[in-house]
C-alpha cells in the first residue's frame, strides 16, 4: 500500500475500503467463503446444537510479550465456544480503526489473526471495518464473534456443578493480567512475564472424547480472574467452593510481580486457562488427560464444590486458617483484553 | 442505578459489570437464552445452510431523527442476513463504552435495541461489554453479529446477476446519509429529513415465498450508497448496468438538501433499502410484491443488467445523454453508520 496510516476514507465503503480488504484482509485471511465478500457468509450446516458468542478486544498495549490483540481476539472467542463444549466452526472479524493508525501495525495484527486461524483450524468467514476520527478511538478495537456446534446430548453449564465435584484449573494463574499491567505501568520485573493467550478447544475436545458425562462446568477465568469466575460458578450452582491455597498454580515470576505491586493472582486475567468442574470420582482421570496436553500441562486440582452458603468461595491457607474469596469489586483494570 | 455515568469499573468483569448486565441488559433484552449468561449461547439448530454476518456501528450522532445507533445495529445486521436470502435467527451484542458516557443514554439505546428485537422477532442471545478510558472511544460503539438460515436450494449472490435482469430499488435513496450529515453539520433544512433505518427480512421473505428462482441478487446500499453497491454488483457479475435517471426514487427534501450541500443521492448511505436484481420477465411481479409491503411501497425499477464492459455503471440522463457512475472514491464520510 502506498499510504502509511489509516485514513477516514478507508472506512467510507468506497474504493479505499475495497483496497484495504483485498490488499490486507484477503491476502492474510483468505478462504473460499471470505473471498465471496457478500453481505453474509453462507456455510454448510452440521449436526448438533449451535453455540454463538461475541467478544470485543480493546487491550492496551496492542502488542505485548506472548502475543497481541489479534491472537487474543481469535483465541478468546474460540475459548468462549469451547467453554460450552462446542467445536468451533468459524469466526467473524469486526475492526474499529482510529484515523492515523499505522498500516504496518494493522498488517502485523492481521498476520497474527491469520496465523492463529490457521493453527486452530477456525477461519474468519465474514468481516467489517469502520474508521473513527483521530482521538475518537485508540488505534484498534477488534470484535470477534464465533459459531460452533455442540453435541445434542451434552449440556455443560455452571448450573450443573454438583456437591463433591472437583475444581481443576488448567494451568498457572495471572500470566496475562500481570504481563499487561507491568507493561502498561512501564515496570520491569525479573524473569519472563508473558501472556498465556492460547486456544483451549483441543484440550476440551480431549476431555469430552473420554469422559463427556463427568464434565459439568467449563469456564475461562478472563477479566475478574479465577476468583470472580469461581464466585459466578458458586452462585449459579447454589453451592459453595473450597479452595486449597497451596494447590493454586502460579509461576514464581508472577508471584514476585504480584508481591511487588500488591496484587492477588486470583483476580488477574487469564487468556489461555480454564476451570473444569468434574465429577469427584473422575477428577484424577480428567487431570491426567489435561496434563497430557500442551495447554494443560500445569493443570492442578485446586478445590471442590461443597454444601454451604450458595455463592460462597473460601480458601484454606497454608497455616490452617481459611478466608472468604469475594468476586472482583471496585478494582478498575481497564483494557486487559 | 445510583451512578449516572459509565465507570471503568463497569468493564472490569467484576460486580459493577454484573450490575450493568442485570439492571440494564437483562431488564430490556430478556429472553431464556440470554438469561443463562454463559460464555456462549447454545441454541437449537434448524434445517438449511447457515448465514453469518457482523457489523460495527460507530454513527455520530448516536441519536438522530428516525432512530438511533441501537436501531441501526439491530436492523443493519438483520438486513445483511436477509441479503443472502436468510431468515434471521438471533444476534450478538458487543458494546464498547467510553468512561463517562451517560447511563441514561445507554439505557435509552438498550431500550431501542430491545424494541427493535421484539418487532423483528430476532433476539439478542449473547453479549459482551468493554469500557475504555475517557478520550479513547466516543460514547458508544456497537457490534452486532447475526446468524440466519438459508434454504439449501437458494443461492443469492452478486455473481448470479444475468444480462436482461431488472434492477429494483426498494425505496427512496439517501434518507439516512443526508439526515446524519445535516445533523452533524448543524444545518437545518426545510422538510422532514429522517433516517430510513428499517428491517428488510420480511420484504425479502415475501419475494422468496413467491418468486424464489427469479431473485438473483440482493444487496443493501449502505456506506458508499446505491452507486458503489451497483458498481460491486456489475464487477462481480462481469456485466454492465444501465440506470434511468428519472426512475431513481428520491424524496424532494433529500434532493433539496443534496443540492444545497453539493451532494449526489446516489452516494449517500441507506439503512432500510435494498437493491433487487431479478429476472427480466419477473420484474413487474417483484415490483408489485415489494410495493405491497410497508418497507417497499416506494420501490421502483431503476435499471437493468446489460452486456458491456464488466463493472461499468452508466446512467441515462433526462436530456437524452448518459454518464458513467463510479464507485465512491476519495469522499470521506466517516461514521455514517
Amino acid at each position: 500500500m502506498s499510504e502509511k496510516t489509516i485514513l477516514l476514507d478507508h472506512g467510507s465503503g468506497g474504493l479505499a475500503s475495497q483496497q484495504l480488504i483485498s490488499e490486507l484482509f484477503i491476502k492474510h485471511l483468505d478462504n473460499p467463503i471470505l473471498r465471496g465478500l457478500e453481505d453474509s457468509a453462507v456455510l454448510k450446516n452440521r449436526p448438533g446444537n449451535l453455540a454463538f458468542t461475541t467478544d470485543s478486544y480493546v487491550v492496551d498495549p496492542i502488542f505485548f510479550p506472548g502475543g497481541d490483540i489479534g491472537h487474543l481476539a481469535v483465541h478468546g472467542t474460540i475459548n468462549d465456544l469451547a467453554m460450552r463444549g462446542a467445536e468451533p466452526l468459524c469466526l467473524s472479524l469486526g475492526l474499529i480503526l482510529e484515523e492515523g493508525f499505522s498500516l504496518q501495525e494493522l498488517e502485523q495484527i492481521i498476520i497474527s489473526i491469520g496465523s492463529a486461524c490457521k493453527k486452530t483450524g477456525v477461519p474468519i468467514v465474514t468481516g467489517d471495518t469502520k474508521v473513527v476520527p483521530r482521538g475518537k478511538g485508540d488505534k484498534i478495537f477488534i470484535n470477534t464473534s464465533g459459531i460452533g456446534f455442540v453435541d445434542e446430548n451434552l449440556e455443560i453449564s455452571s448450573l450443573k456443578a454438583c456437591e463433591g465435584d472437583a475444581v481443576i484449573l488448567s494451568g498457572t494463574m495471572g500470566d496475562h493480567g500481570i504481563t499487561i499491567m507491568t507493561r502498561r505501568a512501564g515496570i520491569s520485573v525479573q524473569g519472563d512475564l508473558r501472556s498465556d493467550t492460547m486456544p483451549l478447544h483441543k484440550l476440551v475436545k480431549s476431555l469430552l472424547a473420554e469422559i463427556p458425562d463427568s464434565i459439568h462446568t467449563l469456564r475461562d477465568p478472563t477479566r475478574g480472574g479465577v476468583a470472580t469466575t469461581l464466585n459466578e460458578i458458586a452462585e449459579n450452582s447454589g453451592l459453595a467452593i473450597e479452595l486449597e491455597s497451596k494447590a493454586l498454580p502460579v509461576r514464581p515470576e508472577v508471584n514476585a510481580a504480584c508481591e511487588l505491586l500488591g496484587l492477588e493472582p486470583l483476580y488477574l486475567a487469564n487468556e489461555g486457562k480454564c476451570l473444569v468442574v468434574v465429577k469427584g470420582d473422575s477428577a484424577q482421570r480428567a487431570l491426567a488427560i489435561m496434563q497430557s496436553t500442551e495447554e494443560g500441562r500445569d493443570a492442578a486440582i485446586i478445590g471442590k464444590m461443597v454444601a454451604g452458603k450458595a455463592g460462597r468461595v473460601v480458601i484454606n491457607t497454608p497455616v490452617g486458617g481459611s478466608r472468604v474469596v469475594m468476586a472482583l469489586h471496585g478494582m478498575p483494570l481497564p483494557r486487559i483484553c
